[in-house]
């Protein structure tokens, strides 16, 4: 018997941000965008600057009309390679279609 | 004829994120919110990820009970030295003083 793990649908729909450059997260984001479905950008410590670089870019000069949804901030909790812990800030920022 | 300058009541409960370390702004941002005022937290570029931090360890650390306000991402257009432009990525996050 084969059992097919369902998706739940919004793990598609959410961009991480990391080291990468800002535009390949921006055209990430547009693929799901142009779906007409929201997407939702994460990052972590210092990657958060790059998000709302990633969020304005694409809001001004890709898909006109888009607006923003959600915007959360966050600590996590991260385990660093030798096992102590570590407090880090989150944010998810969610960017919704243009209406139609 | 003395003409005094009233101040706008919103412009001492801001708090410009630059390149200080975070706790400085911890403190300046604690001085307003205890006197029962939301604050604001300005930054622009990659001082972003400093506000989130100031914010996060401001609500979780010092002031039990704080909640954010609104969130505003922006972007703001900054003359070089030279004289040409740049967009720049900008953001605004008020914390409420806690309810009592």
């Amino acid at each position: 018997m084969i059992i097919l793990a369902k998706k739940k649908p919004q793990d598609d729909s959410r961009v991480f941000i990391g080291r990468k450059k800002s535009m390949n997260y921006v055209l990430a984001a547009m693929v799901i965008i142009n779906e007409n479905r929201p997407v939702r950008l994460l990052a972590r410590g210092r990657s958060i600057s790059k998000a709302v670089d990633v969020a304005e870019i694409l809001k001004n000069n890709f898909i006109k009309g888009a607006n923003y949804g959600e915007v959360i901030i966050d600590t996590e909790e991260i385990t660093n390679k030798d096992g102590t812990k570590s407090n880090v800030s989150a944010m998810e920022i969610e960017i919704l279609p243009p209406k139609k």
